[in-house]
This record gives C-alpha cells, structure tokens and sequence, in this order.
C-alpha cells in the first residue's frame, strides 16, 4: 500500500490541485492520497474563500482520499510554521510515504540539499550568512548568497555534493514554491520523518492572470488569480470561465456556494477588526504569542487612522516584516488565538473521506502516533489539555467565519460542533 | 440666579424637548439651563439614533445653556440607575435650583409623596407588598396595589396626607414617565438635594405614530415615532415632514447627518454583537457586573440561534426580564462594559455650551462637588482612579460608536479625545 501526502489550502481547489492528485495516483502510483489541508482561515492571513468543509468536499471529488484539517495556530503561522505543522501531521499518521509538493524547479535533491544546510546550519555557512547581515542585507538576501557560497564551495571539494549551479540555486531560491518545498524538507529532517520529499514541477504556476480566456490548455489558473477573479466580480463569475478553472467533478459545489452568496474576502474583517482593535490595550495584546512588541506599538499608534483590514496591513507594514505577516497577525487578533502555534500536532482532525477509503482508515489507526478524530464532540473526551486547546481555538475560528459567512448571506448559524464530515 | 436642571436623551430633540426648555425659560424662570443627557448609548438598550454632540449641539440650538454627559453606566442603566444618576450629577454642580422632567400627570406633589413611600418603605407598605408578592403577582402589579392600599389607609387617618383616589395612583403609576418622574423624586430624596422636582405635563406624549401628517399643532411627536420613521424609511425621511417634528433650529443640522447616512438603528450590532457573544465564555460574561446568572445562562444557552441584535434579545425575553433591560444587558456586552452604574456621579463631562452661559460656567465652577471637564484630555490628570474609569469607559463606548458611524458612512475615524466641544 503507498500513500502520498499533500499539504495544500485548497483556497480554492482548482485544476492544477487536480493535476498534483492525478500526478500522485498515476506516476507516483498512491494507493491512497491525503491532505492536510488549512481550515477556514489561510497562511496569507485572511479568511479562505470558502469555508473547509466545502474546500474538503471539492478536494475529494477531485480524488483525494482524506482531508485532515491543520489546527488554525499553524494554518495561519509562517511558511516555516506552517509547514512544519502540516509535515507533523502528516507524519503522526505513521503511514505516509511519500510527500508530494509543487515546486517552480522540480529538483527535490537540491531543495534537501538545501534544507539540510538550513537545519545542520554547518559553521562556515553560518559564518558566511551574519557576514552578510552585518554589510546591511535583508535576510532573504543574506541567506541565499550564503548558501550559495558555502554550496559552491563545497561542491569543488573531493566530496561533490551540490553539482548545481550558483544561478540554478539563485533562481530556486527566489520562488515561493521552492521556499515553501525547502520548508518541507526541513521539517522532514528535522522530524527525521520516514516520508520522502518529491517536489512535482509546476505547470503555468506563473499565472496570475484574472483574464483567464487567455489560460492555454498547458498552463493551470492559481488560486490567488481566481480568488482576484472573485473579489473583483463581486461574485458575479460566468461559470463557463469557472469551467475552465475549477474540475468538473468539484464544479457544482463551487457554483452553489457563489448563488448563495457563501464566499468572502478579506474585507468583511473590516468592521469586526476594527472592533476587536479598538477592545484591545498593550496589556491585552501582549497576550497574542506571535505578535512582536514593535508590532504592538505600530498597531496601537496607528488604529486611529483604521480605515479597514487591508488598509491597515498597508499602513503597518514596515521594511522590516512582510504584508503577509502582519495580515496572519491581525488575523490571530480577530480570532483572538492566544496560543503559539504547536511544532508537533497532537491530533488528526478529520474533514472527510472517500467511502471507499474505509481501510486507509483502519490502517492509519493502527499506525498512528496521534488519535484520529472524526466526531468533533469527541474530542475533549480524547485529547489531553493542550491538544484540546488547539482543537478548541480552530473550532472557535470556524465559528467566527460561520458567522461572517451567515451575516453575508442570510443563512441560519450553524456550530461547528453540528456539521456533518464530508463523505462521498 | 435661577437654575433648572433636565435630564434627557434627546433621541433625537424634537419640539416636544424644546418645548419643556421654554417652559423652564419661560413659566419656571430659569436664566439658565442645563441639561443631563446621555451619550451615544442610551437606555432603552442602543446606540442612540445620531451622535452625541450633534444632539448636544440640536439642544443648545433649542435653548439650553448648558449640556453635561451621563456616564455611559448610568445611561445603560435601569430607570432607578439612570435617574439616580442624572439627579446626582445636577445635584454635584451646586447650582442647581429646579428638577424639570415631563409626566403624563403633571402631579409633583403624588410623585414625591408615593416616592416617599418607596425610599422609606415604611413597615405597613413593605408588609402589603410581600403579601401580593406571595400571591403571585409581577413586581409592578405587587408594588402598584401596595402602594394604593398603603395610600388610601393613611388617606383615612387623622394626618390626610395622600388625598388623591386610588384610580388617579393606578393611573399614574401605569405611565413611563410618570414612573421615571417617580425615580427622580427617589433619588433627589436619597441625595436630600435642595434641588426641587417639577413635573411638567407631557402634551401629545401618547403619539406614537410614524404618520405625523396626523399630528395636531396641540401635539408633540415622540422620539421613538422619529426613530421608527428613520428605521423605516432607511433615513429617506422628507425634510417637510422633519419640520414638524424637529425644531428649525436644529434641523439643519439633523438634515445634514441624514444626508451623509451618519445615524444608526440598533441593526449595526447584529454583526459585532455577535461577533463578541462567540468570543465570551461563562466566566468572561461573569465579569460584567449587571448580567445575572440566570441572563448568563440564557445567553450562552441561546447563542448559537443568534441571528441579529433585535431577534436575540426577544429571544432571550422571559417573564421575569424586561425586553429593555435584555437589550441594556447586550448593549453592556458589546461595549465590553465591566464597570458597575455609580451611584454618584464624580465628574461633570461638557459636551457644549452657549457662549453667553460663561457666567453660569463660573458659577458652577464656584460651587459645585465635583470637577467639570471640558477637555477629555484633561481628564486623566483631574480624576482619581475610580472616576478616570467611568470615564475612560464612556470615551471607549463613543468610539465604538464611532466606529459603527465610520463603517456606515465611509467617513474617516476620530478619536473622541479629538472630539472639539460644541460652543454656539
């Protein structure tokens, strides 16, 4: 039996993520293929698109087998939190074998070359990259000449490890996929992890096009341009353009969720965030984990001048941390997540299966080192105290978005407790 | 030097508030006015309909003096608490000659004489008021016959102190403002005040109507049949119809806030309110000092059938529990209100007064108890702790008002501390 993991938001599940599946079943040769996927609220910092259960739903019908959801804390931590999050979970089922992510290179072996440099952080490479901090570049920039140095010259010495060239790993290293693989690799190493990277090439990855008549047959839409795609029509897509973007099977959920309005941006935070600034004080603020003092203080000089979620991102934003950081972090304000992203997960929450996944299933009980929860009322049966905080606080973040989502629409509220797991 | 003291919301000022203002200037003799009025959160349970110095500014615009802001614990509070608070903050200026508050009856003298009764509760009255309560009777029904059989008993003794009938108290204590009159008397007699009650006979005050095409030049309109107006007709209201109900004035200016949308109706919690219930747990909500266990228990209980302001306070409605006191409750709850209603007001906030009031301003600087602020910067370094926090807590609810303000009008958040007073 070979099983391959994907760690993926599905924000939304679009034919490249249809590809990837079909990639693991027919080359790789899966037995089996889950997911651990973000819930309702995504790595960007922001609310997904559509809410997980549906997401979980688009993804089976496009050949997943199980969808486990990540716990919020490490859905919306960095691209290293998250993805060490998703790797522990992965690994905690203590039958994956393999783990497949998109990648702008398709060079598996460079990017754990990579990571293991990263990791094992050898003495002259470290010597190399605070050289570089200290003539005044940004760290991104300093650590790839770094390791472009120390890879250089390693690769002339007796031992050949790195036969790859400074531009190759200068290009690996200035595309996100490829960070985000290195990301893998390195939790992998550190978990010392059974599973085996294999980073898949990404077809027409670049495309972030919202005109999507002009998408060749050769290249996949990104999640980013459909999600633009989105905000911009304010929902009113033609599903003949959805067609050509979203798997057939998948399709009709999407549509029914755009009918009924069941979809958001980032802007509907921006009255609740407003609201929720405007509670806290330094004292209160300083109970966010992740949030840095320099932040606190922007945040409490600056939101007179709110005007609303994306604004604000823009009007914190400094030299000397991302758009998307700040975004996570006042994402983690609105959901008041007051606990630090966990480095291993203590649980594998599950948000639906094939039927015919039944002994995947049996399999994973018997091998895994974290309890398998398919009841969410069962958890607090289940889990230990910490782990139950984890589940807890993403339940909670699920009903923030539920309620964003029924103030949109009109819909009755419904728990998280009450929704049913998604079986097809 | 003749002063008169109202107490009053002005939700909004209509003619029948500028109507009592002239009576005070014209039959009382006052040479100044001065008014207590709430903020921007009033006490039937919601944000008021416009902001409050634009209220304050209608006011001075139809001849008050003078206008001072209750604490927002005292405008949330019961009518005991409000009126308790209002009287103690006209009391605190030392200046303060004349209590004029309008009543369907017109009667001061059975309004102090039954407000006696209630603050002295003499042994006989108490004795008739548990028998009713044992027999079943509602709080009210069990105080009115009390009150009546007590009344009429002591009416028949030597010392006729009560010569009214038993249907004119029924009749009196089965009206709002009579009983709200009632409260004043009660706390201007806790206080022993030297300031005198008034009880001015409302005209027209049964007109409720959102037709005021049918209101007589004999009647007044009322400030719920303005909100209801404005609710209905999301703010299209025709400024012909306004004048009927808004003295000239202080209509341009009312004109003006319904041009750029800058009102509210309760309906702009639904999604903060919410937002805030999935937040609170059973021991944040112990943390308000208002919320009884029992409310504490309906809330959390109910929550999950949340779907707006208005639904859920009739839903959480029992026999026990006013709908008013319901939405005060929720009101507490949303402006994360932790601070219990003072019984003495230990501040005088200015929200505006007329230039030619100066000598009046003096005057009470002269004599009153308690400080006058008319600078909300200055607050800090004039009150102690206790005071500081009503205070505090008053500016933070006029920013989430604010706020709500900005998000429906689009217009450029300011701080209350930026907040000029209103000078005219």
């Amino acid at each position: 039996m070979k099983v391959v993991g994907i760690i993926a938001e599905y924000n939304p599940f679009h034919k490249g993520h249809e590809y990837q599946i079909r990639y693991a079943r027919e080359i790789l040769g899966a037995d089996y293929i889950v997911i651990a996927m973000s819930g309702d609220f995504v790595q960007r910092g922001a609310p997904a698109l559509m809410e997980k259960h549906l997401r979980a739903e688009m993804a089976l019908l496009g050949g997943a087998n199980l969808i486990l959801e990540m716990p919020v804390q490490t859905a919306t931590a960095s691209a290293e939190g998250f993805a060490a999050g998703g790797v522990s979970l992965l690994d905690g089922l203590g039958v994956v074998d393999e783990l497949c992510f998109g990648s702008e290179c398709g060079d598996t072996e460079t990017l754990m070359n990579i990571a293991q440099i990263l990791v094992k952080e050898p003495f002259e490479y470290r010597k190399l990259l605070q050289q570089n901090l200290r003539t005044g570049m940004s760290f991104p920039a300093a650590r790839s000449s770094a390791l472009i140095r120390y890879m250089r010259e390693k690769a002339t010495s007796v031992h050949n490890t790195f036969g790859v060239s400074s531009e190759h790993i200068e290009l690996i290293l200035s595309s996100p996929n490829n960070i985000l693989g290195i990301e893998y690799c390195k939790a992998l190493l550190r978990l010392n992890s059974r599973i085996l990277p294999h980073a898949l090439l990404r077809k027409g990855s670049g495309y972030h096009d919202t005109d999507f008549s002009l998408l060749s047959d050769e290249e996949f839409p990104s999640a980013s341009g459909i999600r633009s795609l989105m905000k911009k029509s304010e929902g009113t897509v033609q599903s003949a353009d959805l067609s050509r973007l979203i798997p057939s099977a998948s399709l009709p959920g999407f549509l029914d969720s755009l009918k009924k309005g069941a979809w958001l941006s980032d802007s509907v935070l921006d009255l609740p965030l407003h609201y929720k600034l405007l509670l806290e004080s330094e004292e209160t603020l300083k109970m966010y984990p992740e949030l840095s003092d320099a932040l606190i203080r922007r945040i409490l000089k600056s939101r007179n001048q709110y005007e609303g979620f994306s604004q604000f991102a823009d009007l914190l934003k400094t030299r000397d941390i991302t758009r998307s950081a700040i975004c996570r972090s006042l994402v983690q304000i609105f959901l008041d997540q007051k606990t630090k992203a966990p480095g291993h997960i203590p649980y594998a929450r599950v948000l639906g299966f094939q039927k015919n996944s039944a002994p995947f299933l049996r399999q994973i009980k018997k091998n895994s080192s974290i309890p398998l929860i398919t009841k969410a009322a069962d958890a607090s049966a289940i889990l230990d105290e910490t782990a139950l905080r984890f589940f807890n606080e993403t339940c909670a973040a699920s009903n923030l978005y539920e309620m964003l989502l029924c103030h949109k629409t009109g819909q009755p509220f419904i728990h998280e407790m009450k929704k049913p797991l998604r079986i097809i």
